[in-house]
């Protein structure tokens, strides 16, 4: 294994650790947004917002991604963060 | 729409933001992996070095995700990159 292979893998670990606390502090902000929607029974999912972020996201991309690819990835983020909200909505339903 | 929610959009936003970065910085190195893999003639899909990175994103993950969510939505950006590297390297071969 060579050194320069080594070195970008060690950033890769490090942008990995980076990127997961990131994904994780924006889970915790939509379980914020999923609880304060339910207490003004306002539907968790909303495309147009959705949208939105998507349009401004691919606005801001400057490569090397293709805007496809970033839309496809920010698509698995929202949908994993719906899921977490209905969780918690159920849950709260339990209780 | 209450202050509230306009708040956790505006924290929500800057993440997106952040993430965008963190990805596209992520991307960059695994092309400059992939040149270095291109010059060795190592495989540029690496089964063993993917299942070492999920390992220690999940040993690192604290939730609010499950681990499994964290592993999908990795594995998604790990596929993007690949298919980056191997578009680079059908570029290199037509240059």
């Amino acid at each position: 294994m060579s050194n320069d292979l080594e070195q970008l893998r060690q950033q890769l670990d490090s942008i990995n650790g980076q990127l997961l606390e990131l994904i994780s502090q924006r889970a915790e902000i939509a379980q914020e947004i999923g609880e304060v929607k339910n207490k003004q029974s306002i539907n968790r999912f909303d495309p147009v917002r959705e949208r939105k972020m998507l349009d401004e996201l691919k606005s801001k991309n400057e490569g090397p991604f293709e805007d496809s690819t970033i839309e496809h990835i920010f698509k698995e983020i929202f949908k994993a963060s719906l899921e977490l909200q209905e969780d918690d909505h159920r849950k709260a339903l339990l209780v």
